[in-house]
């Protein structure tokens, strides 16, 4: 399965849209360039309608919304729902400010994303629909990661339910669902969490990688996920004892350029339900 | 001093909220990761007082302050003052326009940063109350380095005095003074100056220190200091004869994600008079 | 000639204000330490036109244009032109939505850009004036690389006549002309398409390198792309098996870091018409 699905990415060269936050952005553009994609920019309401048309995916990340990109969200969401163009939403920080749970919860409603990819903090924020302020709580419940994988499922596919949205919770195992089916995932390394970005870059590939598989669009989200933990295992391989986050970093996106379908097949630690 | 300063850091992992500047941001949130703190970034006025309220620092940096994120500085920073947390601003360019030094002045008065970190130049724009543009010369100052380290002292101290704020004149020689105290630092390596953030960077680590040790803010200030000259010293030794200033950012940041408590301790270089 | 124009950039460390895209501000800052000159970034309104006033050069970039820069862009660059400071434009994206070409075609009018520096399809789409957006085809244009070398040179030569611009049409050849003399360089390496942001650098080094020779503007230019092209490959042979985009981007800002005038002139690969 894998195989094809990034065979399909290298092939297609898929263009992606991303209204993004300005921390990680870099790294996003890099990571898209490193499956075989191509990143564009453009989160101001003039711009983005127009520059969503000539994409094949739409990247929505919340991480830094404000006033001027919330209205270009919404523009692009919705020109690129009626083109019939997958789009992804990141609800970086839903839960924490009622700006984020309502904007994440708006774009659910009237953009309908194909994917949704976010931690198990932020996707139980928006599955109660509540715009109260989490704050700690909830990220510290992300960030013990001890909530059981049966939770996890259960949560995502409920989710997924409620949505219509493919949805991924990432963590210390990945949970990839329509609601119907289920993927256990459980590549990564967890130094992942001290570089800033990796879940932002793996809700781009994410785009990437539906965008290039439009007739199986769970298997390239799940795929997506199994790749970017694969990438964090070949970097961490390659870390020697003065290395920290900064250049473990720039090698997991290394990995992604260099990753065949061969190794993505072999190393791919999934079970499907 | 530097032992204990350090290990609450890492055992706190205080989550910092930073309203700065798009240039260096990801620099900045994963020097934060480095140091064992956590970053959030959020500057839309509507955003940013939420996410202050679950935060444990707010580090404020105008390096391309703009109409939508300055109001997001003065709401965070009230809220962050009402709740006590520490605030630290980094005055970027302070004494280039007027609209740097006058939001660096009015943040001065009315958030009462914990800690203000600057250069000289910038330090000297702020103390003189002056809202003309400076411009090349006061760069000039900065850039030779040759203010001897007694006129800064006395510069950190007046500015210490007249604010409330602890100071940290940062240049060849590192100054951090509440006004009475004073730490003289020599870390560092003249290379740093070739990497774009590490200023921006220090205040980002600067804000975690002092969140986590609460009782000791001007040692957690002076420690901060070190820890990224020290950081400086041990990524300029990795460095190979091909290796320019992008690796030596990475190396940097990775040489703080390595630092023990016991390496700060010994390679610290500072007085305290 | 190669040798004298990049000393000159090394000996009168220009500072250069960029109103650029937050997707490669960084590499661009660093970048432009690694020639020797020095970045500053500024994008409001209010801020904009002071910092140029203190600057050698303007650097603007729209690849993230917005309601609030796109008037920074105009004030700076008035500011700029009155000083008579050279402006490089980088028209990212014109030809693909209204915004970006109609901006692009204002500043040339306005702004009257020292140089602009494009690939060949945003250079098509302003030559045309077309408001009108290209998209997808104009991107495969320049993807393919297959328009021949001649075709871009009158391209080029067409487009500098009318916009009185040193012209930079770059790609799998670069050319650089006035509309006069013409420079044809075969520098680089065709993984630099897989690093977000090398054309951006270039803008930006294109900036500093003709404000530190204002009596050779057209060399000065050339000097740029040759040098940036050199890093590219310089960089290309550094890399391992396990090596990406990531780690290339590094290098080659590593390898202007180090490169001297005398390699810049050994291996610079250009012909002169």
């Amino acid at each position: 399965m894998l195989t094809e699905v990034f065979e399909n990415v290298r092939k297609n060269r898929p263009l992606v849209h991303n209204i993004t936050n300005y921390v990680t952005v870099n790294d996003c553009a890099n990571m898209l360039l490193a499956c075989g994609a191509s990143p564009i920019m453009a989160d101001d309401v003039e711009d983005a309608e127009e520059i969503t048309v000539i994409c094949d995916a739409l990247n929505i990340n919340i991480g830094t919304l404000n006033a001027n990109t919330i209205p270009a969200m919404f523009a692009a969401g919705k020109k690129s729902r009626e083109l019939g163009h997958p789009i992804v939403l990141d609800p970086v920080g839903a839960g924490a400010s009622r700006i984020r749970t309502d904007t994440a919860l708006k774009l659910l409603r009237e953009v309908e994303p194909t994917l949704v990819r976010g931690n198990i903090s932020e996707i139980k924020a928006l599955l109660l629909g509540d715009s109260k302020t989490k704050g700690v709580d909830a990220a510290q419940a992300d960030l013990t990661g001890q909530a059981d994988i049966e939770k996890t499922v259960s949560l995502a596919k409920n989710f997924a339910f409620k949505t219509g949205a493919i949805t991924a919770v990432t963590g210390a195992a990945d949970i990839v669902t329509d609601g119907v089916s289920v993927f256990i995932i459980k590549n990564g390394n967890p130094m992942m969490a001290d570089v800033t970005g990796t879940g932002c870059q793996l809700s781009a590939i994410g785009a990437a990688f539906i965008a290039a598989n439009p007739n199986a669009r769970l298997e390239a989200a799940a795929a997506a996920v199994c790749a970017m933990g694969l990438c964090g295992e070949i970097a961490y391989g390659r870390l020697n004892d003065a290395d920290g986050n900064a250049t473990y970093r720039d090698y997991i996106i290394d990995a992604m350029y260099r990753l065949t379908a061969e190794e993505l097949e072999r190393g791919a630690k999934y079970e499907k339900l």
